[in-house]
C-alpha cells in the first residue's frame, strides 16, 4: 500500500476558499468568465447592468442575483431575456450579508454555464463582508455612488482594493452634492493603485457605453487574469 | 448543600443577547439612554449627527463610533466637543460588519456614563448584520437615503422592522432622483407598520429641528419603551 503525505500547510486553505477553487473549476471547464459585482445598498448594480446586458455584442451572459430576502432585481434583469437565477440569503442561510463560495456552488446546477461566455453575480449589498469571500470570480467589480461620500475607500478599503474595476455611478448628481470627484479618485488609488475606474450614470447613460466595453473585454478568454 | 435547578428554555437567549442585556443594565444604573444609529454607507448618519450633536437642550451626549477601520467619523464628532469613543471592528475582531454587545461591552469602561444622559451609538454602514445584533440600545434609528431608491425596506426588511424611527435623509435630491417617496413610505410602513419617519436633509437643514428634538425626547427617561 502506497502512503501520500499530505501537507498541512500554515495557511492552509479555508473551505470557502477551497469550494470557490472548485467553482473556479467548473467555470473554466465551460469557458464561462465570471464578474462579481458588488457595492453598497442601493448604489446601481442593478440599473448599470440592464443598461448593458440586452446589448453585449455577441457575449452570452446571465446573471445569479444574490439577496438577502426576495427577487425585485432578479425580477427586472429577467425582463431584458437574460437568464437569471436567485439565490436568497436568508431562508437558507440564515439572513447572510453576502454571497460565498457554497451559496454560489449550490447554485451551479441551475446555470446554464453551457450556454453561455459570461456569469454576473451579482452580491448582496454591503461593503464588509463581500470582499473577504471569493466565490470562484475572474474578477470584481465594485460600484461607488457619489451619494455616498468621498471616504469610503478609507472606510471599506477591502472592497476597494480587491476590485479590478471601480464604477463610479450616479456622476449625474455631481453638482447637486458635497462631493470631491478628484478626492475621491485619490482615495481609491491610495488603497487599490492603478485600478481601473469609470465615471458612470446609470440614469443620463453617461459612461455606459465604456462599461458595456469593459465588460465584453472581460468575457473574453484573453482578457481574464491569471 | 442547596441544589439550584437552572431550567434550560429552548429559546435559551444566545450570548450576545446575555451581553446586551448586562450592558443594558449598566446603563440603566448610570440613568443613560442609548440610541443605536445604523444606516447603508454613506446614507448620512455622521453628517446628522454634526447638525445637533451641538445643540441638544440640557442633554449632555457622548458617541460610541463604529466602523471597520480607521477614526474618520469620530474626527468630525470630536470637533463638536462631544466625547467620542472609537471602536474598530478590524484590528481586535476580523473586520466585522457590525457591532455587537460584546465589542460594545468592550468599551463601556472607556464612556464617561455617569456624566451623560445619553450615548449615541453609530453602527457600521451595513443594513443587514447590525440589524441582528442587539447591543444594549434602548431606541433604533436607520437613516436611509433617498438616492438608495424606494425598494431597499423590502429588500432590507429586518433593518427597518426592527427600528423606532427611519430618517429620510437627503431629501434636496428628490428633484433629481427617480424616486418615489410615497411608493418608500408605502414600503416601510409595509414592513414596520406605524414606524415613526422624518424627511430630513443634513444638507439643506430641512427637517433637523424635528430630527433634534427626537433626540431630545429619546433622551428622556419617560420617553424610553419598558
Amino acid at each position: 500500500m502506497h502512503k501520500t503525505k499530505i501537507k498541512i500547510a500554515e495557511d492552509a486553505l479555508d473551505a470557502n476558499t477551497t469550494i470557490a477553487q472548485a467553482n473556479r473549476a467548473d467555470f473554466d471547464r465551460a469557458e464561462v468568465r465570471v464578474v462579481n459585482m458588488m457595492s453598497a445598498p442601493g448604489a446601481g448594480k442593478t440599473s448599470l447592468l440592464e443598461r448593458v446586458l440586452h446589448d453585449l455584442d455577441d457575449v452570452r451572459v446571465a446573471v445569479l442575483e444574490g439577496d438577502v430576502q426576495g427577487s425585485l432585481d432578479a425580477d427586472r434583469l429577467a425582463t431584458l431575456h437574460v437568464p437569471v437565477t436567485q439565490i436568497n440569503t436568508d431562508p437558507g442561510f440564515g439572513g447572510e450579508c453576502h454571497l460565498d463560495a457554497n451559496m454560489v456552488r449550490s447554485a451551479i446546477p441551475s446555470l446554464p454555464l453551457d450556454d453561455i461566455d459570461l456569469l454576473v453575480i451579482e452580491n448582496v449589498g454591503n461593503l464588509v463582508c463581500p470582499a473577504e469571500f471569493r466565490v470562484g470570480e475572474d474578477v470584481r467589480v465594485m460600484v461607488a455612488s457619489v451619494a455616498e461620500g468621498e471616504d469610503k475607500p478609507l472606510k471599506y478599503p477591502l472592497m476597494f482594493r480587491t476590485c479590478e474595476l471601480v464604477l463610479v455611478n450616479k456622476i449625474d448628481l455631481l453638482p447637486h452634492l458635497d462631493f470631491d470627484l478628484d478626492r475621491f479618485l485619490y482615495n481609491v488609488e491610495k488603497v487599490n493603485p492603478g485600478a481601473e475606474r469609470i465615471l458612470v450614470s446609470a440614469r443620463s447613460g453617461e459612461g455606459v457605453e465604456e462599461w458595456r466595453e469593459w465588460l465584453v473585454r472581460a468575457a473574453a478568454p484573453a482578457a481574464a487574469p491569471a
